[in-house]
């Protein structure tokens, strides 16, 4: 279900951060139609990040970063620690997460995770980056 | 007449040379529809290239590439030479056109020019540089 080829020619998908936020995960969260498919789902703790390039390929063009959606993990069912392993490794968040505004207005953020082979506290730091993307909520929860 | 509202966000208009020349130039030099009406007709001769980037704006993402189509200005009408003078100045030729294929095939070529204000020989250089695109044709002038 790829709709990629009405893109015309000459035309590259470079999202900004706010466009990622505020237009695709927005519409994504409260599933509203997406004009282009662009962005796949994935279910990111069944996929190695090397095998994220095909699934997630747009086009014919060489690419070097590939988007998709995926739903976050809890580690424990009555937790909110996120797991985020997958079957040869984990992705470990590195930094602080980046504030995402538009017009001044706070609305999402930025964390960036590495991902490391192996089993914590003994994984591989891989060259592997992933920039998770969140939108900003209210003390009551609700999207802002 | 821009539809460019039709570009899903995080889309920019990056075209690669053969792009340029085997779809965005052949379409239009065949009048056949361009998809997407990106690259505005102006006259080269009568427009100075700081006036161009208000012409030719995609959206509004900030540029510092703009593209249009011009018909080419003989300097005599007998002749073969091009005249590429504005009010303010002229291009001028600078290196070597440059062959773009497609899957190994030659289809155009690209020159290179600089704007100098002023008249010839005295004009001073400028920062501003124009890639001229156009289609590769075989000895009888049909295009290839």
């Amino acid at each position: 279900m790829n709709n990629f080829s009405h893109v015309p020619p000459g035309f590259r998908f470079h999202p900004t951060d706010e466009e990622l936020v505020d237009y695709y995960l927005r519409k994504k969260i409260t599933s509203r139609r997406i004009d282009l498919d662009v962005i796949k789902d994935v279910d990111l703790y069944k996929i190695e990040p090397w095998d994220l390039q095909e699934l997630c390929r747009i086009g014919t063009e060489e690419q070097n970063e590939w988007y998709f959606f995926s739903h976050k993990d809890k580690k424990y069912p009555t937790g909110t620690r996120t797991n985020r392993a997958t079957a040869a490794g984990f992705w470990k968040a590195t930094g602080r997460d980046k504030a995402i505004y538009s017009k001044h207005e706070l609305i999402g953020m930025r964390k960036t995770l590495v991902f490391y082979k192996g089993r914590a506290p003994n994984g591989q730091k891989s060259d592997w980056i992933m920039h998770e993307y969140r939108l900003e909520t209210d003390e009551n929860g609700t999207p802002q």
